[in-house]
């Protein structure tokens, strides 16, 4: 599956809002997912709802994320629980003319699927070290190396992406013409994260090595376009994950 | 109710994993709440969980955001509609010396309640003014009056909060003592959203007014600072809003 392949668009995934800024691509998908450390996941316990933050990461079309309050009802699902990850990027404010024509530019994917829990202890191990390597390129295989217990301590989720869309809005103020020459200023304010200064364990008793996993992490630097390159390192190809 | 009183905790709202990190009063929900503008709201349609992601906003205990694909179900469901809104903050990359106690600083707040769609036309227009307010406060007043036809194109939720838990995490890195001496680098790479330089809207025929409703989006600030600050200026009371 290569990664301009395009999700089927089902009564699940399409979008019904502003549908022409909608997309169903793989590539499309994935530029939101990887420029971002946090997702948020929907699922259903009797009924209820409930939207957990956690931090996600890609392998192909296969998405991780860690443990969460869903992992005990996981184990009673054979099948998967069905989820809706959804990761979501604010790129800005547009004040407009009109209270109407008010609107944030934004970029934003949900994925449907089917969560498991990863209880295979290799592919847990396996998928642990991207969690590390993903944010941080080669960075797992210089820590302390894993105990069964630390490992059998850690609920890992996986799904496979089922169906997917991105919407995108990235444009400056949308007033109909006759509201041009209204007396308020407009215009668009753009927000984005940035990386501050490192802040180093002061508890080592080591000699810090130089933290050459730290590179990509520069004071300044847009928090998205370092995932984007971590992401690009830890997995170069365009490929899917093994399995997906 | 004031601030500082506390959310009942029940078994959908208590946190069950790392629950030293968790609060239920309302003064920390609402500091996660209002330092942010992009929310997820987790929903279910014939058992099928959403994660969609808006624009929300705070008056008192009340809870509003935009019309969503969920809109169209709302109409049917005159006792509200279960429903998990949650923000969400990523302040930074916590990088141990084992993959085990790898971990982010965060702030979230999950907030538990039924959503409805605000019919009233005065009700809605109050709290579309908010929308604008709240992002820069004093500004709704000076826009093109809102018609009755863009008001019923626009859909607003509102939900009462019943229940809401947060959970913060903001330290160093973590690690037992017989690993600080593993030869690696470790600490906390922060994290945060800025503001970045505004863009005019270059389609103005009127000559451009001072900025004054942008005089707290000042280039560099924090995006939570900032939020915070207007919610402040557009609700400085800490009592909540009229009927909740």
């Amino acid at each position: 599956m290569t990664d301009t392949a395009s999700f089927p668009v089902t009564p699940r995934n399409r979008v019904k809002r502003m549908h022409e800024r909608a997309r169903y691509d793989r590539a499309s998908v994935w530029a939101v997912l990887d420029a971002a450390a946090l997702a948020h996941v929907a699922w259903v316990l009797d009924g209820q709802p409930f939207c957990t933050p956690t931090i996600h990461w890609r392998d192909g079309d296969r998405l991780y994320w860690h443990g969460s309050a869903a992992s005990r009802m996981l184990r009673t699902q054979a099948e998967g629980l069905p989820v809706c990850l959804t990761v979501s990027h604010l790129d800005g404010l547009v004040l407009a003319r009109t209270a109407f024509h008010h609107s944030v530019n934004y970029r934003s994917a949900m994925c449907f699927g089917l969560a498991r829990l990863v209880d295979d202890p290799e592919e847990k191990a396996r998928a642990l070290d991207g969690l590390v390597d993903r944010l941080s390129p080669g960075r797992a295989a210089r820590l302390r190396p894993t105990t069964a217990q630390e490992l059998k301590a850690t609920s890992v989720l996986a799904m496979d992406v089922e169906e997917a869309s991105v919407k995108v809005r990235a444009a400056g103020v949308a007033d109909d013409l006759e509201d041009l020459s209204w007396p308020v200023w407009a215009g668009v304010v753009p927000l984005a994260a940035h990386v501050g200064a490192v802040e180093p364990c002061p508890h080592g008793t080591a000699p810090a090595p130089e933290p050459t996993d730290l590179a990509v992490w520069r004071e300044g630097r847009r928090v998205d376009d370092v995932l984007r390159e971590t992401q690009g390192l830890w997995r170069p190809s365009a490929e899917p994950a093994e399995g997906a």
